[in-house]
C-alpha cells in the first residue's frame, strides 16, 4: 500500500492532512477518493487512511484504523560515512535507509578526494535527506532517518563512540572482525557503524577513533568499495540482531 | 598491491605474460620496470612479479614469490537475479563480487518489466562480465565470477536448486526468515540466493521454487529493492559464515 510520512501535528480528529506535494503524488499514483493508503506520522504509528477530499492547496484523509509502524529495528543505527566521490553517497544513504539505519552523518576525513564548500555540502545533505525520504516510504520505515554532516572527523568520532558499541571498519584491522566483535558485546541499543572514504582511513584516524573507545573492525580480506563496506556491515548488525525477521 | 588476472597458460617459466589490454593499464598505473604487482591466474594462486618489459604487444613479468590467494570465501555462493530497469544489475554484480558471490546468474520473471531481447542480453552480460572482472580485481578476489543468462526462471529455479541451500527470496515469506533458514542447515559448501525483480516474484514462481526443492526466505519487514536484496542475502551469508574475518 503506498506510503506517506506526515507530521504528527497533521493529524487529528480522525484525519490526517497531506501537503500540496503529498497530495500530487496521490494523484501520481492514480490514489482517488474513496480509495486507501498509509500515513505515517514518522514516530512509530502507521494509520490506514481513505481519501476524503484532494485539490491544488493539499488531501485529507479519514483515518480508517492505526497500528504501530513495524519497519523499525530493535537496535538503533547510525551509519558515519566519509564525503566520497560521484554517486556513491547516494547509494550508501538509499540502501543503509532501506536495511533500517536510523540516521546518517556524513564526514570529512584526512585522504577524502573530495571535499564539499560548505554551500555545496548544504545543497548535497538536502538532495541526500531527499533520498532518504524516499528509500524510507518505498522501504516502509516507520520514521525517515535523518541525513546530517558533522564538521570534523573529530565531532564524528566523538557522536560515534557515545553509542554503545561504535564499529570503526578499518581495513587493516586483522585480529577483530566484525563477527567477534559483535558477539563480544551484549546488551546494545545503540551502535555506530563508522567507515572511510576511496583511500581508507589514515593510521593516525584509527588511532584517534580507539583512544577514543571505538572498536576498530575488520570485515574479512576482501577490499570493498567505500560506500559497500558500511551496508555490508550494516546487514551483518541486522543479522546479528535479529532484525531480519 | 595492483593486481591482474592472467589466464594460467600464460604463467610459466617463472614468468607471467600479460597481454596489451593488461599492458595498458600497467601502464595507466604508472608502473615502471622493476617495480611490483601481483597477477593472480584466476585459480586461486597470487603470484608477486616484477616487471620486467612491456610494449606495445604486451608485458612481461618476472615472478618473484608465490601464495594462495586469500580473497576467495569457504562456502560458494552463486547470485541468482532477474532482469531489471537501468543500472540496478550492474550495482548488484559489482556488490556481489565484492562481498565474494562466486558467479551471478541473470534469468527472466513473471513480473519483469525489463526483458532484453537475446541480442542485447549478450551486449549486457559482456558489460556485466568486464565490471564483475573490474571488481574482482579491486577487491582482492582469487577468481573472476562469471555473469551468465539463464533462458528462464525455471531453468534459473533448477541450476540455483541443486546447490546444496537454496534461498529463494520471497517479501511474502513470513515465517522464514534468513536467519532461522541457514541456522536449520549445516555443512552446506554450496548456497544460490535467489532474487525478483522489481515488481517481486509472483505466488506462481515462489510455488514452482519451492517444489523444486528451494526454501521460502524472508529478510524481515523492510521491503528492500531488487538490487539490495540479495546484497543484504549475501552479506548475511558471509557473516554466518564467519567469511567476513
Amino acid at each position: 500500500m503506498a506510503r506517506f510520512f506526515v507530521a504528527a501535528t497533521n493529524i487529528f480528529g480522525g484525519v490526517a492532512c497531506l501537503s500540496t506535494k503529498e497530495a500530487q503524488h496521490l494523484r501520481v499514483l492514480r490514489i482517488r477518493r474513496g480509495e486507501h493508503f498509509t500515513v505515517c506520522d514518522g514516530q512509530g504509528t502507521d494509520y490506514i487512511c481513505r481519501l476524503r477530499s484532494i485539490d491544488e492547496g493539499g488531501a485529507e484523509a479519514e483515518i480508517v484504523s492505526t497500528k504501530p509502524s513495524n519497519g523499525e529495528p530493535t537496535v538503533d543505527v547510525a551509519v558515519y560515512a566519509a564525503f566520497s566521490k560521484g554517486d556513491k553517497l547516494e547509494t550508501l544513504v538509499q540502501k543503509s535507509v532501506e536495511m533500517g539505519a536510523s540516521r546518517i552523518v556524513v564526514f570529512p576525513s584526512a585522504r577524502c578526494v573530495s571535499r564539499p564548500s560548505a554551500a555545496s555540502s548544504i545543497t548535497k545533505t538536502a538532495r541526500l535527506q531527499k533520498i532518504a525520504e524516499e528509500a524510507a516510504k518505498q522501504s516502509g520505515r516507520g520514521k525517515v532517518p535523518g541525513v546530517t554532516v558533522s564538521p570534523s572527523f573529530e565531532q564524528a568520532v566523538k557522536s560515534a563512540a557515545a553509542c554503545d558499541v561504535g564499529l570503526f571498519l578499518y581495513e587493516c584491522e586483522k585480529d577483530n572482525d566484525i563477527r567477534s566483535v559483535l558477539r563480544s558485546r551484549a546488551d546494545y541499543k545503540t551502535l555506530a557503524i563508522m567507515s572511510g572514504p576511496e583511500g581508507g582511513f589514515a593510521p593516525e584516524e584509527a588511532d584517534y577513533a580507539a583512544e577514543q573507545g571505538m572498536l576498530k573492525t575488520g570485515l574479512g580480506p576482501r577490499i570493498l568499495r567505500c560506500e559497500t563496506a558500511p551496508i555490508a556491515a550494516l546487514a551483518a548488525v541486522m543479522y546479528e540482531t535479529d532484525n531480519m525477521k
